[in-house]
C-alpha cells in the first residue's frame, strides 16, 4: 500500500522577496519521512487572498494532508485564517474557547488583549484548535487542513502535537552511499540497480568537493532488508 | 505599471525527503527583486514526470517568467528536461552544439563521454542554451521558461547569465524598522500606516529573543522618497 501523502504551503511574502530564508519546510519534511508520510509538493505563495485560497484548494483535493505556515498573528497582513474560510466556504468569527485561552494568557501577562489580539481567536466554523505551547495564540485543523504559525518554535511545536493524529505509514528508512566519482560515470550502472529495485527510490545527489566531482547516492524505501540488498550491490559497483 | 512576476519551480525529491536544505530559492528571490521582478510563487515537487509537467504548465501560464532547478544531469533520476518538452510538446533530442561543448570538455579532461553523459545534450527543439561555466552541461530557455541545474554553484552562474535577458521593473527597495514590541501591540497603527499607504506593502515579521516579543517591520516598494516618508511616520508611532 502507498504511503500518504501531503503536501505544505507557505504563506509568506518575506521569503518570496528574499528577506528570509524558510526554515519550516525542512523541519516537516524530516517530521513527516520519520512517520511514512510521503511529503509530495511545497508551494510558497505570497500574502494574496486568491493566491493562498487556490493553492489551498487544488493541494487539499490533491493530497492526504495539508499544512500551512504562516500569516495567523493580529497584523493586517495576517489572512490566512479568512482565506482557509472560504476555500472551505464556511463562515469565520472570534470562538469562544481561542477568545478564553487568549485573554487568560494577557491578564497574566497583564497586557491588554485588544482587537488586533483577538483576531488570532478567529476561527472558521468546523475547525478544531491546535494548542500553541509557545505563545498561547492556537492554530486550527479543518477537513484535511492544518494550519499553523510561521514563528518557527510555534510552528515545530504545532507540528509535534498534530503529527500523532495523522495516518501514517510505512516508516521511510534511507542509507547513502557516497561515491567519489562523477556522476556520469555512475550513471549506466545505477540506472540498472534503479530498474532492479523498483520498489526503491534510488536517487544521486552530485558535488563537488575541492575541485573533485562527486555524488551520494540515496536509497529509499519502506523494507530496511531491500535497501541493505540494493547498498550491498551499490558498494560492489562502486568501492570506496 | 506593476512588475513583472515570476515563479520557480524547484524539481527534488532531495528536498521533500528532508534530506538537503534548498539553497537556490533564497539566492534567486534576492536577485530578482534587485532587477524588480515579483517573485510570486515557488513549487518544490518530486521527480515524477506527471507533476514536474502540470506545475510547469500552470506556472508558465500564470507568470512572466519561470525559472526551474535540478533534474538535468545524466542519471536516471534526471527527467526535468523530457518533461519540459513534453509540457511544451515539442520533440526533444541531443543536440550537435550542446553535444560538441560537452565533447570537448571531456576530451580536455581525458573522460569518457558515455551514453549518461550525452543525455545531458538533450535540448527541446527551439531552445537556446544557457551557459555553464562551472561543469559545462548546459541550462535552456524555451518560451518563458528557463531550466537551470540544481547544484548551487552552477544554478547561481545561470541566473547571472539570464537576469540580465529578462525584462526587469523598477527596483523593489525596503527599508527595515525593529521594534520591540509584540505584534499584538503594534498591529492597530500598523494596519492604519499600511491603509495610508497602499502603493507600499507594509510587512510585520513578529521574533522572541530573551524572551520578549518584537517585530521586524518591513515597508518595500519602488519609490524611495514613499519609504522614507512611511518609515518617517513608523518610527514617531513606535520610537526605539
Amino acid at each position: 500500500m502507498p504511503n500518504p501523502t501531503a503536501a505544505m504551503l507557505v504563506i509568506g511574502d518575506e521569503i518570496l522577496s528574499g528577506r528570509t530564508r524558510d526554515a519550516n519546510m525542512h523541519h516537516l519534511a524530516q517530521e513527516l519521512t520519520k512517520v511514512g508520510i510521503d511529503l509530495r509538493e511545497v508551494r510558497i505563495v505570497s500574502d494574496d487572498r486568491d493566491a493562498i485560497v487556490s493553492a489551498l484548494n487544488a493541494l487539499r483535493a490533491a493530497h492526504d494532508t495539508v499544512i500551512t505556515s504562516g500569516g495567523i498573528g493580529p497584523t493586517h497582513d495576517d489572512i490566512t485564517a479568512d482565506c482557509v474560510a472560504e476555500a472551505f466556504d464556511v463562515p469565520i468569527d472570534v470562538r469562544e474557547d481561542a477568545r478564553a485561552l487568549l485573554q487568560a494568557h494577557y491578564d497574566r501577562r497583564g497586557m491588554e488583549f485588544n482587537d488586533a489580539r483577538k483576531r488570532m481567536a478567529r476561527i472558521p466554523d468546523g475547525a478544531t484548535l491546535i494548542e500553541n505551547p509557545v505563545s498561547i495564540a492556537p492554530g486550527f485543523s479543518i477537513g484535511n487542513v492544518h494550519v499553523m504559525a510561521g514563528v518557527p518554535s510555534v510552528f515545530q511545536a504545532m507540528v509535534a502535537s498534530v503529527i500523532p493524529t495523522l495516518t501514517g505509514g510505512a516508516p521511510i528508512l534511507s542509507q547513502t552511499l557516497r561515491v567519489d566519482r562523477g556522476e556520469g560515470d555512475i550513471a549506466g550502472p545505477l540506472a540498472q540497480i534503479a530498474a532492479d529495485f523498483p520498489d526503491l527510490s534510488i536517487g544521486s545527489y552530485p558535488f563537488q568537493q575541492n575541485g573533485a566531482y562527486g555524488s551520494n547516492v540515496v536509497v529509499r524505501g519502506t523494507d530496511g532488508a531491500r535497501i541493505d540488498h540494493a547498498m550491498a550491490r551499490l558498494s560492489e559497483l562502486f568501492p570506496a
